[in-house]
């Protein structure tokens, strides 16, 4: 009964271990011509682990979820093994690890998750939210991924899944010329129909370029960390997700990452580290240091 | 040899086996008359897997490190259980659990850690920070831990340990006026002159009073979820820490704390998922409602 490219790259086999799960990354779900998504990753290791915990449960909702990334995952079969660590009335927790083997035979874990879940549809009605939508322009303003550069285009299998809209203000990285400000805004879906769900956020915060190219930086910007808090049930429709970075030192950067619903809703807020690999010659250039730090 | 009372706090006995380390959480760093501070729980489950980890490998520094808090850690004994789940080369990832037996005789799980360790000296020193030290009044114009409520005080033996003073515009809670906006601001230091370590900003991150109360929230707002990045080390003298919020929702609060050192660098950046538990009647009030969402 699966039909949408997001469900089938959720798709866990049980087996006869409640604790372990069986899982094929496929390689529709590819960046730089090599790894699958870190954002898919994380949200099959989630998925395996609310798999584990709703079995009696009924805590559905990712709430929050952190995942540590320990080597680049691949085209192939893994497993995932799990592990609950409190079930509570409200709220569950567990951890999941996504391992695969190697070249050379060897069972390599790619990335440990820890993750709470709840019902989002469960709590109070009282907001106090400072955040407001971002500033950007609508759907027809913005640049498809058709212009991002041939290569880029050509090695993110990803593309083809996500429809991504840039926001021209943020996106003059495209052209060597970046903002230096640290931002990225674009309009998000899937493209085959499939609406948001909570799950899906959790792939989507790491959809986008990293906002690391607007101060500059090219090349792999490999994630260590990625934190994603789940805060509302999304609206069908496109999402609008911006991310933002304030610190860029000791060859790390921190990516924050919101997304919006079609409601004006905020419904995820993330974080993550990753380390600058290297810097592109604008980067190096005083005069963006100065503008980045302004 | 040990000297300070956060050494003390940290201290790990090394069983027989190399993954699993005891140690006595002490009541002098509790809160609300009971649970310890989560901040010290995770700095202890931290201090472990460094232990573990730095057997042969050199990654002294926490650079992130991620607590999800499973129940209420208490004054009494505790173990320790370690895993290393990568040793690279500048790198090494490992995870750590803080257990104690409850008065069932039950051995119960407080926090599970994930953790990432490298030299905070060994990066490049290209920066772009466009963050900014917190704008606020000198130590002497600022509110010491004497102004907090007397049973504020005297619940909260961790302010016997650090000392707080308190930007007093963000400080009004106290009078049972909340700006609404979700700010906290304050210096800090340990009173036993033990100066700031890469560990010891992650107790820091979280030892000023909830950011919620700006919000006219009250009580016990306890941590699902707290994840820092530690970004450089620490000069010694006065710390400075910054809390925002900038989305309370579904009884759950976002909160992002900087911690600036003397020098004027950020040297540390965190953010925590935590519950509301209950409204004050400041809070209800719908003025109070509409100023934070302004």
């Amino acid at each position: 009964m699966v039909s949408y490219e997001f469900e089938q790259a959720m798709r866990l086999e049980q087996s006869a271990d409640e604790d372990l799960f069986n899982a094929t990354l496929d390689p529709r779900w590819t960046i730089h011509e090599g790894p699958i998504n870190g954002g898919i990753t994380m949200a099959l290791a989630t998925t395996a682990l609310r798999r584990r915990l709703t079995t009696g449960h009924g805590h559905d909702d990712p709430v929050c979820v952190s995942g540590y990334y320990l080597s680049a995952a691949v085209p192939g079969p893994a497993r995932l093994r799990t592990e609950v660590l409190r079930s509570g009335r409200t709220m569950s927790t567990g951890q999941a690890g996504l391992w695969q083997v190697d070249a050379r035979g060897r069972e390599v874990e790619r990335i440990r998750v820890l993750a709470t879940f709840g019902d989002l549809d469960a709590e109070g009605e009282h907001v106090a939210t400072s955040a407001t939508p971002p500033e950007m322009p609508g759907l027809d303003d913005c640049l498809a991924a058709e212009a991002l550069p041939r290569p880029l285009l050509e090695e993110t299998q990803l593309l083809e899944r996500a429809e991504i809209r840039m926001d021209p203000a943020t996106s003059g990285w495209l052209e060597g010329v970046p903002s230096g400000l640290g931002r990225m805004r674009a309009w998000f879906r899937m493209r085959d129909g499939f609406q948001p769900t909570p799950l899906m956020l959790i792939a989507a915060v790491d959809a986008l370029p990293p906002v690391a190219y607007d101060l500059g930086i090219s090349g792999w910007v490999p994630t260590l960390e990625l934190t994603v808090h789940v805060r509302a049930r999304p609206t069908p429709g496109w999402l609008r997700i911006s991310l933002s970075s304030s610190n860029l030192a000791g060859g790390l950067i921190e990516e924050d990452a919101e997304i919006w619903d079609s409601t004006d809703r905020l419904v995820a807020q993330a974080r993550q580290l990753a380390r600058v690999s290297r810097m592109s010659p604008v980067a190096q250039q005083p005069e963006v240091a100065v503008a980045a730090g302004a």
